[in-house]
């Protein structure tokens, strides 16, 4: 009989705030997967470090940091043919997620590919999103007010539409796009209402106006703005 | 010196889905505080029951279920008004939230009322969103993908322009606007791209295509669309 696939989100960098069904399944595990930027660290595995057994056998899937289509979709290939190998044998395989993995997570590319062979269960896990929320004092949506969830590299045009169609949005994925964000949000007269979040939860965290943040930001780092969350005070 | 207020967010239902940190906090309060439908149960409380210690004391709000704003307004009065006691006798209150405290969370209303006067610290938990798309197994975006979360009792018009901004939808609070919302997502041809989730997570869950869904929907039910999470194969 073969083993079962989890994909645990291990949310947002805190170990603190991994859930405990997580916890359990990640010290009781046998094989465990997680991605790590070619050649370098892996954060998902940094977060779960202290719960990892000291026996687990690990299989890492180098994923290259390129925009381009196929390096990456190789290296999902070779982890998943690595994770069926191991499921194969009857074997459970734990596979690490950052935040949660059906939230701009790379497990969905696993998931994708192993499926339908064989049982997945998924984890959810805290999003950055929520993190980032309480970090800046930013209730998100309350009632009937609308979120948006945006990724820093849309053009422009796209991001202004889609800023003014919800009464709180948050941009993911801000990087080197921090200027041309902040300058859409400030021609749509919001710059006052935006907080600039960097490493949510991690010893390097980061709160300020997003009118001070820095022009290069890392990866890591999301714009929260809110129109609306009533307090009805 | 005063107490401090922890919102913890407790996950969708599963208890197994409370984060470490939550847990802690709860199994080491003096002082528990959480929302109740009037005169009747309530979820939070529910969730966190095996970890509320037996001598804790515990701060009922009780919220009237009315879309009037006087009475719910006047019910966070009387409990911020509690809690405020409690916190001025140097003593930390622990406010249970469903899923995520602001992500529609009720505890919004409190940090609005007590956020000046005392420290407040919020603890992010996994979102009803997150939970049906890991029930479910519909990946929610990644890449540069956009994700909308929108509340049921939106007009027609508004839902179907959010529906056709984004690569993915959830639509929460559907309850009894399901016929409405059906028919908003089987105009637009993505009927057959939708799932409705039931109390994910719960004992009673339930997953199944939009098109088989109950005309009356519980409150705590979600409709997800995606036409995107392109899986990179």
């Amino acid at each position: 009989m073969s083993g079962t696939l989890y994909g645990v989100g291990l949310g947002p960098g805190d170990p603190d705030l991994i859930t405990r069904k997580a916890a359990r399944l990640i010290e009781g595990a046998g094989v465990i997967a997680y991605p790590a930027l070619a050649g370098g660290e892996s954060l998902a595995r940094a977060i779960a470090a202290g719960l990892i057994p000291a026996n687990a056998h690990e299989i890492v899937m180098d994923v290259p940091m390129t925009l381009a289509r196929e390096p990456a979709q190789a290296a999902y290939d070779t982890g998943a043919a690595q994770i069926a190998q191991a499921l194969e044998q009857g074997r459970d395989v734990v596979c690490l997620c950052e935040g949660d993995p059906f939230f701009y997570g790379s497990f969905m590319y696993l998931y994708a590919r192993l499926k339908d062979r064989f049982s997945v269960e998924v984890v959810p896990g805290v999003t950055s999103l929520t993190a980032c929320a309480a970090l800046a004092g930013m209730p998100l949506v309350a009632r009937n007010e609308r979120l948006t969830v945006l990724p820093g590299p849309l053009p422009e045009d796209e991001l202004a539409l889609r800023i003014e169609g919800a009464e709180s949005v948050a941009i993911l994925k801000v990087g080197r796009h921090l200027p041309k964000l902040r300058a859409v949000i400030d021609r749509l007269g919001l710059l006052d209402r935006a907080t600039y979040v960097e490493r949510a939860t991690l010893a390097q965290q980061r709160v300020c106006p997003l009118a001070e943040a820095p022009d290069n930001a890392p990866y890591f780092s999301m714009i929260l703005l809110t129109k609306g969350a009533d307090p009805w005070l």
